[in-house]
């Protein structure tokens, strides 16, 4: 079997796949009888000197070099961004052209038109690589957990935020000085805005949670909540109480509706994502039959990622004229669950308020009338008259906890509410 | 689309795999476009009481009916051994019958002729069940990491092992006291020995590393040692030291060989697969794209195998009259890597020893002469006669180790070696 291809764009991404392509070839027509032939490679200035040598004929500025040539069977975009990949794509799928795409952007936001192109055309739509890098996390939702009804998605899906995390956790680094650290080992980008804000992982998540609870859950659907705002301070109160603190992007199925956010959350130091350091990726999930189960990675990178790219071009190449498209795309699912922001955690508490005798108990006094109930209080620093106060609740709703932050800002006592952080996992995992 | 299967076999297994089929039956009908009727079921007394309610016509104790009855497309077997599984596999295959098989010793023992059988006739094998249940592990290797060589795979596929000694080093029991909890909680048989000797991770090993190596690695290939000998007083030593005692399967290439071994090991708790606890399996692998992976989950158990088992049956039914087989399994692979046994690791030597100057002179004399460099040597309790010495060595080969242990043996200061036990993932993870 032979299959000839075009590569749009060759920067980091694209780059990693021509070398992996040029490295695996024999190994792909060995064990799978495929032969990969690079066709076509699309770049913003042909003349541009380039990290790995391609024969000049390869080379092109126009995409209708690429979109009427019949003999390339595949595109395999790695440019990222809406526009103009989301034109491109749409004419190469309308031309019978099969898509391998890392581009989560273009997923999340136009997945029903560009699934509809490939369904008219008969070609696939492949884009394993646009969620957590190189880790097979699509694949496995759509071919190895099809006997199973997901309650949960929780996934560590931003590399840049779970670096600095670590960083301000295991090397007690302030957040700035995290974030620098992550620019400087390349983790983070010059302006690291999408990734901190949780935009970067909301985007993942639309794609993953639609996949595992087999429905359309948007970008948009997704409650989002960066990491700007976690101190040191927070992170290291969370260690000695044995949390850890990630920005998770979780999906959840509670009493048959459908949440799904990007917040920053403890975890107890015993669950497995609490282990994912630095840079690495993991999506932990419940199916009613697997029960737990969870995998790790490298979430981005361009070896990593180009590792995902090739296992969707050798999967297109197999599925020619037979491509797979998830069910919930064809039309609306019937079925699908109502989507709902009434989070259920619990809660870390950190406050500065007054060193007197009645202060905890007007604190604990609201947090009570709110219904929210109390599982550890620590107090410290007794002696100068501000003294931090650190609650752990026992789980609570997210707007009984806004209702009692207001009410526990009027407090006089209460000098600053220096954090609110939602504690996940805590189900004895 | 619509297939008739058989089940072979209704114990614990079968169940899982009747259950959750009636359960997900309508879900997979929904977004699989897949019917999967189940046909036959082969018991070996069909009056026996079920925990399941299944219609009395469905129940067999002759597998002729099942190979004779030409509607029937799929067989499932869920019986466990090799033989009768070896001849009634052979038989489906050979009548063009697909299998989808959760057993790993017939796979890893009978491979070649039920390979070969299955091409002969275009029926497909499946065995995604076979090793770390419902981890979709097989399927990662045969779909998602088609671009990588891969350099190392080190797997925890052992739940009752791994809950042993999780139980050893969190709870501080005994290794008797911890058999006896993981056979009162259903984790270990009535006899464990195939699990606690290492065998029944050879079996699953010897699958994992042939698919991962893209070569026939047999079960006589692979170095065993089991847990029997591991002392609650090795575990809690091991704890001092950041270090969690794993059952670990292991296979390696290194200078262009293979090596393959089951064996205790101490990990740093950094390590990924530290945290896996309890009976939970995980799969640790490095390839030269992706970088380092981990697939987690429910190693055994009904549901989760069936989870596995009923994947196995979906990709089978839309493979149908295109499965795809092993291309090492063809044939000699003409580039096979030679299998070694020089395995190297960092070591952790246990010795009671006379409690006088010389003695840890002598000690760290002999396994110098042997080329074994000390990383961290530990001696306590003085005062009394014997003092236990902890020693950590530097990355050392095992006949060296062995040579110096001999030696060690005959010195007079020396008045037990009480254990030595390899220090894996020190590279830094």
């Amino acid at each position: 079997m032979k299959i000839k291809i075009a590569l749009l764009g060759l920067g980091n991404i694209g780059t990693g796949v021509y070398k992996v392509l040029a490295h695996c070839g024999q190994k792909l027509e060995e064990t799978q009888g495929l032969r990969i032939e690079m066709a076509r490679v699309l770049v913003r200035d042909t003349a541009k000197a380039r990290a790995v040598d391609i024969p000049a004929g390869l080379l092109t500025d126009r995409i209708e070099d690429i979109l009427i040539d019949d003999s390339i069977g595949l595109v395999v975009e790695c440019m990222g961004g809406i526009e103009p990949a989301r034109t491109w794509l749409l004419a190469a799928l309308r031309a019978g052209k099969s898509v391998v795409t890392a581009n989560k952007m273009v997923i999340a936001t136009c997945w029903e038109e560009l699934d509809a192109a490939a369904r008219a055309s008969g070609a696939g739509l492949y884009y394993e690589a646009s969620v957590a890098g190189g880790i097979p996390v699509i694949g496995t939702f759509n071919r190895s957990l099809q006997a199973n009804t997901i309650s949960e998605v929780m996934g560590i899906v931003n590399g840049t935020t779970n670096a600095i995390l670590t960083d301000m956790s295991e090397v007690g680094l302030s957040f700035e000085r995290a974030l620098q650290h992550a620019q400087k080992k390349g983790y983070a980008e010059p302006d690291p805005t999408l990734d901190i804000s949780g935009k970067d992982a909301a985007f993942k998540l639309s794609i993953l949670a639609s996949l595992a609870f087999g429905q359309r859950v948007r970008v948009e659907d997704v409650f989002v909540e960066g990491i700007e705002r976690i101190t040191q301070e927070d992170v290291a109160y969370g260690k000695t109480f044995g949390l850890t603190l990630k920005l998770l992007a979780i999906g959840r199925v509670e009493s048959g509706r459908l949440q799904v956010r990007v917040h920053p959350a403890f975890l107890p130091s015993s669950h497995p994502l609490s282990s994912v350091r630095g840079p690495f990726n993991a999506i932990y999930l419940t199916g009613d039959a697997l029960g737990q189960a969870m995998l790790y990675g490298r979430g981005a990178g361009d070896l990593p990622t180009a590792s995902a790219i090739v296992s969707d071009i050798v999967m297109a190449a197999q599925h020619a004229g037979r491509h797979e498209h998830p069910a919930f795309l064809a039309g609306d699912v019937s079925d699908a669950l109502p989507l709902e922001q009434n989070w259920q955690a619990a809660y870390y508490i950190h406050l500065r308020a007054s060193d007197t005798p009645g202060a905890l108990s007007q604190i604990s006094g609201v947090l009570g009338k709110h219904g929210i109930s109390l599982a550890t209080v620590t107090q410290t620093a007794r002696g100068s008259c501000t003294a931090p106060i650190i609650v752990i609740t026992h789980p609570a709703r997210e707007l009984d906890i806004r209702r009692a932050r207001q009410e526990l800002a009027c407090l006089d006592v209460v000098h600053d509410i220096v954090n609110i952080i939602r504690v996940e996992g805590g189900d004895g995992v």
